[in-house]
């Protein structure tokens, strides 16, 4: 053992905690730090593998396969007869590496879009241990047992999948065409059914495909905040349109003017305010996609929820398969925790959306996906809907009967005849954000109305969830929140 | 019954099929059409609920649901004491829809960019029926009950599952921070590891974040083409850059004029030759990178089988988190179906990517995760990882030893130390896309080594999966190779 060998070196070794790794691997990180810091210089010698292997008490083996992982990548060279050198070409990027330790570098830049999403409403965070929440079905009443026999049949039939195409599973596409042309009047086959990881996903892949940077989407105002990312992403510029009772009003925004290329809107149900588009306003808005060779995104997001009857017709219906891409999704009406959703395309759609979705991202786990069909094959989507509708029905009611004791002349319920959540309007000029930020303190996860409104002068009021909750829980969060609303609402105020 | 109730209208009905739907669907729809068509004009009255019953023998509570859908989305109106009319409001809209028939209207244009990607080479079809297919795993040794376990384990641990923020289940997080920190020389934790739904997915949203429209991405040449779609759909401009047996040119790359802002290699294998990136490049590049504010992308996409020894170190191993994203997958190197991959970011870059992909993707299914996380968890991964490095070894070793003889002075091997595909060399000048394309015929999914190459000039050569098939498989397939080739090949070339 000589000096240039720089056995002195590796006593700090024997110290170290190497737990997380294979000792051969601490051995390696060990030795190439050392290079790296030129702490051990080019040209030196390593100690010979006997020598390293005798001082660490390790197997020589493990030194052997450390020298050679040392070798194959570059850091020692052997030198014929002579033991293992420190490589003679690291000399001149050692003193880069050095300078690397100066802070002197830069910051990776981001993208100007990805900044500009910074100055997006930002979305509330939806944390599901409070209560109130809107969007949230109840968690308590999903069947486990029945899904995780529908896992583990998906389990088994993973083997024989296979990813012909970007579109999804062929089985889940099949139950979802069968289940909206059975329950909403829509006509569609599974060959236009394309499978995403949730909404979004399906609303980033829309955009990219129809909207050129500096084009035009029309959206509701009030309406769902979650849109403007997906929107500011591809570059489009985003139009409020107001609604009023009729829906989206079609009226106003579809002039000879308005050059917009896409309109995403919330017929079935807006959201929040559950107000449906009327027949003649669907009708405008097809008429004027279709001349204009624009593009209708249809959110339908938890209309399956009517309380009235049964679940309206979706405007894709009405379409005759040209304008309308229809989305809807699971983890809001079945658990947040499926994260499927989907979109119904127009057949001529369907090629391009699908070549993109292979650049993009080229498909999702099949187990998912196969789970789901297993589950909607056996009726048990359908019947779990169903019993979740007559639920959420009397949840709704008791929300209701509560509230307007409770609140008399603070609140007041915006009628809707369905959905999982309700609007109860305050009185104009109250701070719904002030109340909300004080019930978030308590636990509640109602947000405020205005936060959903854009361009339009906003309404005051409470956007509380009931799916999730029971009538225990309802009443319980109601007295939590009634001092706070005492506390914000001046005592003349009115609704 | 009179005449204006348009009785005769719903003889028809009597023999839809109505299988397909429930029949108060069927006749909302059926009833639908004929109003939208002006066979039911406004105004004009239907039949009652009681003469409908009776004439299409259907219970008077599904005629009546019926009318309560049609009026509720605003079809008909009763009028006092007189029965249910065609809405007056629907007149002047019916004619548009008439119009509609007339197909004047406008196809959906799509976007500059979704055409873009028309022009870019088009990814080859998997075709896992194919033989000798490169980046399909051996199917037929993955651990089914095992898996099915893990399965099992996911379907029960679902409903504890917390989707905190969009990077994925926590157990599968930490999984791969462990894996990759005692495997491959890295430094992260889980806070930096992020799910995604495959490679492609990490690559749209990496290249969403830190790339401009018009800036530039270096690019190995021959390289994965794969990435072309992603770097058009974020408009930015790829600039390939040649590769030798150290790998990326790095020192031709990163002159000071370059100014690029991304680069994306394969540094421990480039794709598809095998050659591995020097240690002296990988410096350089890293020196760059933090003096540029610029980011490395290093595509992992198969070194865990490495025949001569462990994994070689990641470049991300070296960066002292601050420049490279690693990314890797396990649909290639366990199962396609599982279609879960993932990121490691540095530290810097995990709020703004998280935050992004809330806006556009918000997350995955947890099912899946959860069961890869048992599975790792388990020791199953890492067993499995082995047993393949084995068989990919004996396969790769039998598919060079056939190859030699039976195409003597037509094929020559090119040396790489693993990998799922070998890559053998053809003469000069001869034409590997005509190969490949009578190979395809005969069932052979082999690729053409020209069809890797961007600027730099094609060497003529055929990528060829080992991993899938079985030393029989192997045989067979050569021997229908064997007659392409001749055919292909004149007779005094030879390499």
């Amino acid at each position: 053992m000589n000096k240039s060998s720089h056995s002195e070196l590796f006593i700090p070794f024997l110290h170290l905690e190497t737990l997380q790794h294979p000792r051969y691997r601490a051995l390696f990180n060990y030795i190439q730090q050392r290079i790296l810091s030129g702490q051990l210089p080019s040209n030196s010698r390593l100690p010979s593998t006997r020598e390293l292997a005798d001082l660490l008490s390790l197997s020589r083996n493990t030194v052997k396969q450390v020298y050679e992982m040392l070798q194959s990548e570059g850091y020692i060279e052997t030198r014929q007869g002579n033991g293992s050198y420190i490589s003679a070409q690291l000399a001149p990027n050692r003193r880069t590496q050095q300078a690397r330790r100066q802070p002197a570098y830069q910051p990776i830049r981001l993208s100007t879009k990805s900044t500009q999403l910074e100055q997006i409403r930002p979305l509330y965070h939806q944390d599901r241990e409070q209560r109130l929440l809107p969007g949230i079905p109840a968690l308590d009443q999903f069947p486990w047992p029945a899904w995780q026999r529908s896992v583990g049949h998906a389990g088994r039939q993973m083997k024989f999948s296979r990813d012909q195409d970007y579109m999804g599973e062929p089985a889940l596409r099949n139950e979802i065409a069968n289940y909206l042309n059975a329950t909403r009047g829509m006509h569609c086959t599974m060959a236009q059914v394309m499978i995403c990881s949730g909404s979004q996903q399906g609303m980033q892949l829309t955009f990219s495909m129809l909207l050129n940077p500096g084009e035009k989407v029309l959206v509701e105002d009030p309406g769902f905040p979650g849109i403007d990312g997906a929107i500011s992403n591809a570059g489009g510029i985003k139009v409020s349109v107001p609604i009023d009772r009729q829906g989206f009003r079609s009226d106003l925004a579809l002039t000879p003017q308005q050059d917009a290329r896409l309109a995403f809107i919330t017929p079935s149900r807006n959201f929040p305010l559950g107000y449906t588009l009327s027949i003649e306003r669907r009708l405008q808005l097809l008429q004027w996609a279709k001349q204009q060779g624009c593009c209708i995104i249809e959110d339908d997001y938890d209309s399956e929820f009517r309380f009235d009857g049964p679940p309206l017709t979706a405007l894709q219906g009405l379409d005759g398969e040209h304008s309308v891409i229809y989305s809807g999704t699971f983890s809001r009406i079945l658990h947040p925790a499926i994260r499927l959703a989907y979109l119904v395309l127009p057949p001529a759609l369907v090629e391009p959306f699908n070549r993109m979705r292979g650049f993009l991202d080229g498909g999702l786990s099949s187990l998912p996906q196969l789970a789901l069909a297993d589950f909607m094959s056996r009726g048990l989507f359908a019947s779990h809907l169903r019993r979740m509708r007559k639920l959420y029905k009397a949840r709704r009611d008791y929300l209701r009967q509560r509230v307007d004791p409770l609140f008399a002349g603070q609140l007041r319920w915006e009628p809707s005849d369905g959905g999982m959540h309700s609007v109860f309007l305050l009185p104009a000029g109250s701070d719904d954000k002030a109340i909300v930020a004080q019930a978030m303190q308590a636990g509640l996860g109602i947000r405020p109305l205005s936060y959903y409104y854009d361009q339009q002068p906003p309404r005051s009021g409470l956007v509380i969830g009931f799916a999730g909750d029971s009538e225990t829980q309802i009443e319980q969060a109601l007295a939590r929140l009634k001092p706070i609303i005492e506390q914000q609402l001046p005592l003349s105020a009115q609704i």
